[in-house]
């Protein structure tokens, strides 16, 4: 079991190196949402792709097990989308990523959402190429999720404390959340915002648009 | 040996850990140069400095064996700079890195160069709690370097290909040069530059630039 465990992860490193490869050479900046079922994922990205159409090359491959709800939601933006179904899968792989791209625009100098699937633990361990991950933790999920999730907040760069418009209504310090996913990973970053009500939307997308100008460089 | 081994490295990452956090709360760019020695890493830093001071704070760690020279050039451009002799050292380690920080202002939104010890070698293995290392390869070395030390071009995300105004005297190979480092490390961007004639420095600037705006954001 072992060595088969290494083969699945030395091959996954191989296909991710080649997409990352491809990304540098396009100037494409490359995020990883993750995150449990139902922190918001999708209606973040929706409203992120909106305020960005215009502006940067955007498009989003969505990852579930089953349904192309998802790309449908992002598609109806006018933003391309291409949906992975990984069927009894718990998370996406470089290998699909991959063959995903063959069927999104070049994207030369622009951002690439991959919306993982649902899962606070598969995701963590494969890398698909992108600059970073990025974790989404809702205000309703309680913030004790770094602490018994570390592998997560550990490979994300980036927290968004997503559904902050709920703060008043729910038990969750955003204060804690920070300090537990600071005890797991010391220089993670994090973002309270709200995708309801736009609230703290602008440091995201001031967070994306600086992360962009940077892929494009050297390029 | 092996547990000796174990034991410094996993010190040195617990003050990575604590300089990364430090630069994340401060907004803080932290770049590690490393090359082999006279590769024209203290050069490049005064017209790096040079060019930035006047619009956005900046300060270098030079890290050598022996004497203050290197510091001493950074400080005649008005630039903060600390000195660590490393003595019998072939690398800076995060615990020196640590407290030279308490040599040098506060930074908010600034960039931290640090300078390593002259050497392929030992400083690829050590973090410092830098975001990136950036690799310095001199036209007058040979395009072979990559692959002679694929430690030290794996762990750096740029390489900067420097004395670009000797290209019509030497035997080196620009595309060769890159060609090997990404065998090495798929994504490394790559600039080539001259610091004595300033060629490619506006891309290094720009990188620069981006990257510090990055740091600036949710910290």
């Amino acid at each position: 079991m072992v060595q088969v465990e290494q083969d699945i992860m030395a091959a996954n490193q191989r296909y991710a190196d080649a997409n990352r490869r491809l990304f540098a050479q396009r100037g494409i900046f490359a995020v990883n949402l993750v995150s449990s079922p139902g922190s918001g994922k999708t209606s973040l990205l929706v409203k992120t792709v909106e305020a960005l159409k215009g502006e940067i090359p955007v498009a989003v491959i969505e990852g579930d097990q089953q349904t192309g709800l998802d790309a449908e939601r992002i598609k109806a933006t006018g933003v391309p989308a291409w949906q992975i179904n990984t069927g009894k899968g718990c998370h996406l792989d470089a290998h699909g990523v991959g063959h995903a791209l063959e069927h999104l625009p070049e994207l030369q100098g622009g951002i690439l959402f991959i919306e993982n699937v649902g899962n606070l633990v598969c995701p963590a361990g494969f890398d698909l190429g992108e600059a970073h991950k990025v974790v989404v933790l809702s205000t309703t999920e309680g913030e004790d999720k770094p602490l018994k999730y570390p592998d997560m907040f550990y490979a994300s760069d980036l927290m968004l404390l997503n559904k902050s418009d709920l703060l008043p209504y729910v038990d969750f310090s955003v204060e804690k959340a920070e300090a537990f996913a600071r005890q797991v990973h010391p220089s993670i970053k994090s973002i309270t915002l709200s995708a309801r009500t736009g609230q703290g939307m602008e440091t995201w997308l001031a967070w994306l648009r600086a992360a962009a100008a940077l892929a494009r460089i050297a390029a």
